[in-house]
């Protein structure tokens, strides 16, 4: 028995730990061969396998597979059409499976991704395949559905609300009236941006303000809080998500003079919400701003993982194996909160109808009534996901990371 | 004997140790009070002081004000006028000093800093005070004279590497052309852009190409090396730092078309070097190109602080206070470099006008002909400087600051 396994769609820091999940379990249940797809399913059309059991062959290259972050195997952006308008591409990709041996097919990554398991297994299903198609969820945007959360959260959520920590110290040294805007991902969901909301404690006054994309916005309500809170606190930090919309739909930071337009996939390029808001707010209070965007760092931070985060993606791969091996295709595995305090999540599996193409948002209710703060419902949510640390394997003072030539 | 130590200017991640390392130094010498000034000299001129002894109280609070970004006491961009010109400040100044019966007046900082212990040294002698004034450095940007180098550069250094090799890992997982501008903090010297170079190792290739602004930027030449570049590689990472100017003295920044214009204090606003060049670049290779700016989390992230840099930083401070004890006053602690293999650096003290008001850039030896990398002779200086970590104390997931109420 041989299987493949792939990642696809943007990084994140704990997507190799479940390709590490993946490649264990596999193994254990008796795997002959795990290959490896370079960059997605659009490198398995082109047959660019890897023998991962050559690659992982003890313990310290999985460990330090754990602490890589992005897609060791490459990632795609390739959305399979559906069998109607190409089937010639699932046919090739059915012969691949048939030359290679292979028996199960898990792909690790967000909704897009999710889709390609669907209609993979649903074509398989047509033809009488016996190869088990199985999802792996990925994403630092938490916007899957069915699964508590999904694997990636909590380590850019860690992140995130470390840095704010940083920024609020480094915001509180002047004595003068200040505004810092800190841009947050999250293009539709505010989960990520939601993370600053972790920062408030004994030791830190938090973010002021947080603005999701949940909530429309407006320059008005945005202004008056400010005005608000300046009254009583000089230096205001404030959180937003880069996809934060006008009651029009529009995002906040098409407003811009000097929009970006589009990226080469037609993308709204949505870069600069705060160097927006922070121009507008400097324009109209007449006080030093300041905008900080997170940016990729966000995804690819792995030298400050979460170890719960690492840990638990690395058992949801162990879960699809488990899944694949009781003869299941068409599904994805993911989390199942058993409870909160204490903490424990356990993994199970779902129709992959349920996730693949969908998005959750954050829920109306854990945003405050001023829509410009999360609830302790989020908290208590959240804050189990971000605990724990990782340490990398530093080597001359670098965090070291496994990468294949 | 009492003592009082004031921070200044732009927080680094070790700037705390510094005052970690005044305040031990100070008790251990017999002082009875250190007294912390609050928001730098502009705050000891109201009086705003602080008892250092019953904040620092353990050994438990020292070791997290290390672990602290950001001035602990509060920092001001305050710069003292001539004696001539405000005698009155300089009167209530002593006053002050001769009211807590103050022996010594350390004060950490940049050049702007040593600027006032200069001048309050000065000031001192001619009026007969036996107050000793003695300056500690500190600044990410790696740009004072005689020093071998500057305590909080390290930290800031590993921060750089540390992120441009995770970016490396995010930038090359696609198999599509691309460019990535990371634009890095440093107006006029390149020491923090420099740190980019240390990123390449057996696990990275690092970043493609490195601009400082000491070499003069022209599109052509960036445009050229970037074609050049793109027939061998797909991927690039190009670091960029935030002050590369035009031959004509111009920074690159200004050329675009939405200027930033200047900040409250008349100084130009640089961010945007990465996001015009970027959209450049887009435009003219019609490839996917991305900008990220590595913003305050550079002078601010101290949960991944370089432990040689905290230690370092901590000496220095003890060195100032060594040199306040034996009687100087107008000088600056330094680090003298020994030896690089094995790394062997000692505090020393220099005069204060050898260090005020002056900048240091990178020896153009240091940066290749092609005016895009650094020689092996700079990572020989750079390397020790990021070696080691000081790990955060973690409470509840997050890094743990101690903070002044």
């Amino acid at each position: 028995m041989n299987v493949v396994v792939g990642q696809s769609g943007g990084p994140t820091v704990a997507i190799n730990a479940s390709l590490a999940g993946v490649y264990q379990a596999a193994v254990q249940a008796g795997a002959d061969k795990v290959y490896g797809m370079r960059n997605g399913i659009s490198g398995f059309l082109q047959e660019r396998l890897v023998v991962l059991n050559e690659i992982l062959y003890n313990e310290e290259k999985i460990e330090l597979l754990k602490r890589t972050p992005a897609c060791f195997l490459g990632s795609c952006r390739y959305k399979l059409k559906s069998a109607e308008k190409s089937e010639e591409e699932y046919q090739k990709i059915f012969e691949i499976l048939t030359k290679y041996e292979i028996d199960c097919f898990f792909y690790i990554g967000g909704n897009d991704s999710m889709d390609t398991v669907d209609k993979l297994s649903a074509y398989g299903k047509k033809i009488g395949s016996k190869v088990r198609f199985v999802g792996v969820p990925k994403t630092i945007d938490n916007d899957l559905m069915v699964t508590d959360h999904t694997p990636g959260y909590g380590s850019a959520a860690k992140y995130v609300a470390t840095v704010i920590k940083e920024l609020v110290r480094d915001t509180e040294i002047y004595d003068l009236k200040a505004v810092t805007i800190v841009e947050i991902m999250g293009r539709n969901s505010g989960w990520l941006t939601a993370a600053a909301a972790l920062a408030k404690g004994d030791d830190c006054n938090g973010a002021d303000m947080i603005f999701l994309p949940e909530i429309p916005f407006t320059m008005e309500n945005f202004f008056q809080k400010i005005e608000e809170r300046l009254q009583v606190k000089k230096n205001l930090i404030i959180a937003v998500s880069e996809g934060v919309k006008l009651p029009d739909g529009r995002y906040v930071c098409e407003l811009a003079a000097c929009g970006q337009g589009e990226d080469v996939f037609g993308h709204k390029q949505l870069t600069g919400t705060a160097l927006f808001l922070a121009g507008e707010c400097g324009k109209r209070f007449g006080i030093k701003t300041r905008a900080i965007e997170l940016s990729t760092p966000q995804r690819a931070a792995s030298h400050i993982a979460s170890l719960t985060d690492i840990e638990e993606s690395c058992r949801v791969g162990g879960e699809a194996v488990a899944a694949a091996m009781n003869g299941q295709s068409g599904v994805a595995a993911i989390f199942v909160r058993a409870s909160d305090k204490p903490y424990c999540c356990e993994t199970g599996v779902a129709d992959i109808h349920e996730i693949a193409n969908l998005e959750k948002t954050v829920p109306v209710e854990w945003i405050n009534a001023d829509g410009t703060d999360l609830t302790e419902a989020y908290l208590t949510y959240a804050r189990p996901l971000i605990q724990g640390e990782l340490t990398p394997y530093f080597v001359d003072g670098l965090p070291q990371h496994l990468v294949l030539k």
